[in-house]
């Protein structure tokens, strides 16, 4: 039985040992851009670190979230300050929009609070893109600037980029051109206006986007709002809403209305669910209906498959595991069983006319991606993905803003050829690939044998990482999972901004091993990408709170530690080493901390 | 306090799904090489597959293993029929050797059985590479030729191996030449004849080491024995014994005897032991006198960081983390203070000299390498490298079998440098690197932060990966820390096999992959890496026997599966469009299976 909503139960409060702080900008300094900031111990002598945050108000203290209410709706104002939008009434919510039919008692209530929808006035463009393409940088920009320089004016290391334009310092101008010329997406629908502005594309941080849902067999609303609030605590950029099954409008809108990052879906499964399942009856009107049903709820993304093409489908045939995307067979099925091609290649004009009046963004779904590694850049695959490039110039006439799916399942040796056939092919629109994994031997450990793959593509330029939990192949994610998850992808996307030289990526890195030369544990779980894992790990052979202050960990003991001999060394070379040889033979072995200590702090304070 | 060895509780029986079968070979088919094999449901129609097993008697139900008697002397026939060992009385072990003063009382007792150790007649060269070098095909090289092969006869893949030089199929004399050229090792101590010979190169399966030991402050000896029996079930190829503090040489002893794979040590911790812990007193008698203890009690391979030299110290000062190698900075310190060259590089010969009479490997050790991103590929971590490269050439002048350590922290753009670096000075010498990891932000992931450096390196040519578990800079890893550090890394060295091309390498992913598509849920668990988290996963959500033939998960339900529908698709693609066209149309969705029978399965059997 799904769960009254009362039970929902939301994590809040700030990751230990860090606070939110807010940079001013944009016109009238009235823009507040939020970040994670870590103060370090006095001892340090450095100021505090600033962290990418994707949090949204759930970590900031002196915000108290109401989740019957929603999030603050930020950017209502600059939506409708730029005087193109319309309140109109929408589409009515129909009971086959939750699976239900008419009558059906409803085992999850609406959302508590309804307002209006907003859509492009007739003849306008609503989208970043059309903005960016008329030489309007909007607040959106402004904020997605001061957000990507994490605060730094310095860049730390060079790294290589494999011909991406990232700048030294991201100004609006910058994200204006990079969305004008398909480079970059800020997936922003007018009617989610709670999002806090972020962007995906090459030159800019590597995101990550967390997939959440409900499916036939299990989970329940409350669950998924709390995996979204809590996969973006975490770190996840994006979140997708893939919910099958019934109660799929409602969800969404409790998911949306909560939602600080943009939230993304695939409609077809949700048109799916209203011709009762069978892929064959599904039609370009139920098709379009649920486009519009999720525009006006503020859906920032559609994954549609468009290029799963009739005569490709038979290319699959041969493979060792056919077509893994769901979307994707859905679509094969239909094109299959009607011998006609797919209503989303074939309305695909008509789609963009859509999304143009909402801002809502395509991430053009690789419905042929590979499933194995057997199946890895082979002939379907390309076909599909040459054909999304086709589709990405007809949005683009539409100035709707792109992004291009990929996979997978790919073998190391063959991840590059995906980056530098969808560069080819997709005229630089983000890439935003799951994974891919590098294997397929290790099930209970995809979010690892998919992070090594994601690092790597993310590294050759992809714009943002699909995770994988460790349930990938083999059930629905929990909320260990996730944040599982979520951070594995979060070290892929990091491990990726070092690699291409991103400014600045590195003094994150940098702050956290002086922390660790320095013996500033706490600094060290504060500045970890998970403090609340670290620390635990610390006090599992070292709870006591001397421990915290010692110079070494129960890996080496005290008698052992490199880092402690490594101090002198310094001091040596700094004094000159003919002195220090003296001195060394004059004091004999203090550095080393007594083992009595060491006992003392393993066995605890009493 | 240390456990009574009562308390040893070793990890016997197959693991899940899988039994061990053994190869037969060499002269008069003496030899049983095993493996991993796992039997496939009849409807898989597929032969068995056969796996690389590190796991050694214990997952063998046919033998009964007692840990106090020790393992068959498996080797111990083949090393006397040479002819050019002795059995001699060997050193006495001294109360000092375990870190005791004369007549305190052992609060661990001495391995039950003694064996007189072997070492080489006077002017004889008992190594492997002196074998080879000599045209001899050992019954260790045969061993490993079948080994290697793991029973296949087919090349699946290519790969990009970067200038490596795998054979289609694995000959003893294959391994010979390898080993003669210094390209391979087979870390083999005539003292542990218990091991089953394994080979580490560059044109071989990528191996894992897996380090275990306890510290000063934690951990017991019964630990010990069961965390070596405990990696090489999952995967460990080799394991080294870091243990410091008392008990040194008996927790050694009882692992050495007990372990079916090479053994490695770091000498210069017990030799400091013995001083007591103050690096200034080392002496090269006091490690002579170690190393030759450790040669006798059978230890295969010794890291030691006879590349730290004086003249390279100073180069580390102005690092962010400096000197973060054990062994580095305890022999950096004794340099500094005596302000002289280190006596493990001025006594190299003699040290050549001591373990060509047992066949013990070098693992040179990277005492510089670095501890953070910001200190990766500096002059320090290069100076040593091709000091390390130098040595080489000394050892193998010897005929002594050589590795070289790698590091460390290095960020993906960084990493191929090091293998190139490394193939350039070190002479094609194995590689040995410790990850490396790609960021250092995430303390309590590093087994992931270090699998995507350590996957990469393993692709570009490094021929053993030494994990890092979940609790890196935290604490000593537990049972379970080791069991993820060592499923993580055989997820890189497979990864990296298949990236190589290494023949048959994909064998075991296309297996896995035809059962997931097929739908044969017990076949992938029983293929996983790890069969009973796999197992344990599926079943959070879907834990009733019927679900383990149902044609779906609890991730997308029944409705959604892909690869339910993709079954079709292959059907379709068989008889020709039109045919299915109208087929599919007059059945309708009959290719789903109905809800009920889903909810069924998910509500249990009762």
């Amino acid at each position: 039985m799904p769960r009254d909503p009362e039970d929902i139960v939301i994590t809040t409060g700030p990751i230990p040992g860090s606070s939110k702080t807010y940079v001013a900008g944009g016109k009238d300094n009235a823009l507040r851009v939020p970040f994670r900031e870590v103060k370090l111990e006095a001892s340090a002598n450095e100021p505090p670190v600033r962290l990418y945050d994707t949090s949204g108000p759930y970590t900031d203290e002196s915000v108290k979230v109401d989740v019957y209410q929603g999030l603050p709706r930020l950017r209502d104002p600059w939506v409708r300050a730029r005087g193109d939008v319309e309140e109109y009434d929408g589409r009515t919510v129909r009971p086959e929009d939750n699976h239900r039919k008419p009558g059906d008692p409803r085992t999850y209530p609406d959302f508590p609070v309804r307002n209006r929808p907003l859509r492009a006035k007739p003849g306008k463009n609503v989208s970043q893109m059309h903005y960016a393409r008329q030489g309007i940088v909007t607040p959106e920009m402004e904020y997605i600037a001061i957000r990507e320089n994490l605060g730094r004016s310095e860049r730390a290391d060079a790294g290589e980029s494999f011909g991406a334009s990232i700048p030294d310092v991201v100004t609006p101008e910058f994200v204006r051109d990079e969305i004008a010329r398909g480079r970059a997406i800020i997936p922003s629908n007018i009617n989610h206006p709670e999002t806090e502005p972020m962007i995906i594309g090459r030159n800019f941080l590597v995101k990550i986007n967390a997939n959440i849902g409900n499916s036939a067999v299990s989970s329940s609303v409350s669950e998924e709002v709390e995996k979204m609030v809590w996969a973006t605590r975490w770190g996840a950029d994006t979140v997708m809403d893939l919910s099958t099954g019934k109660d799929i409008h409602n969800t969404r809108e409790w998911i949306i209305r909560n939602s600080s990052v943009p939230i993304g879906t695939v409609p077809i499964y949700q048109a799916l669910e209203k011709v009762n399942g069978i892929a064959e009856d599904l039609t370009w009107e139920v098709y379009r209906d649920t486009l519009i049903e999720q525009c006006e709820q503020g859906v920032d993304y559609f994954t549609i498959h468009a290029g799963v093409r009739l005569p490709y489908i038979p290319m699959t045939a041969k493979r060792v595991t056919g077509i893994v995307s769901r979307g994707g067979s859905i679509m094969a099925k239909w094109c299959l069983s009607h011998h006609k091609e797919s209503f989303l290649y074939t309305n695909f004009e008509e789609i963009c006319e859509i999304m143009k009046q909402y801002d809502v963004s395509f991430s053009l779904g690789d419905g042929l991606r590979p499933g194995s590694n057997a199946d890895a850049n082979d002939e379907a695959q390309f076909a599909e993905l040459r054909t999304l490039g086709e589709l990405t110039k007809i949005a683009w006439k539409h100035d709707v803003q792109v992004m291009i799916e990929g996979p997978g399942h790919v073998p190391m040796h063959k991840i590059k050829e995906n980056m530098d056939e969808q560069l080819k092919h997709c005229h630089e629109a983000p890439f935003y690939t799951l994974g891919p994994l590098v294997t397929d031997t290790a099930p209970g450990y995809d979010h690892i044998t998919s992070a090594i793959g994601a690092a790597m593509i993310g590294w050759f330029g992809t714009a943002m990482l699909c995770y994988v939990t460790p349930k990938e192949h083999l059930g629905l994610p929990n909320r260990k999972d996730v944040k599982d998850g979520v951070i594995t992808y979060k070290i892929a996307a990091h491990a990726a901004d070092l690699a291409k030289g991103h400014p600045g990526a590195r003094l994150w890195d940098d702050a956290l091993s002086r922390a660790r030369f320095d013996f500033r544990w706490r600094d060290q779980f504060k500045l970890a990408m998970d403090p609340e894992t670290a620390e635990d790990f610390h006090d599992q052979t070292l709870p006591a709170e001397g421990a915290k202050v010692a110079h070494f960990c129960s890996m080496c003991g005290p008698k052992f530690c490199s880092m402690q001999i490594t101090q002198e060394i310094r001091e040596y070379a700094e004094k000159g080493m003919t002195d220090m040889s003296e001195k060394f033979k004059a004091e004999g072995s203090e550095i080393y901390q007594p083992a009595e200590k060491v006992k003392q702090a393993a066995a605890g304070d009493d």
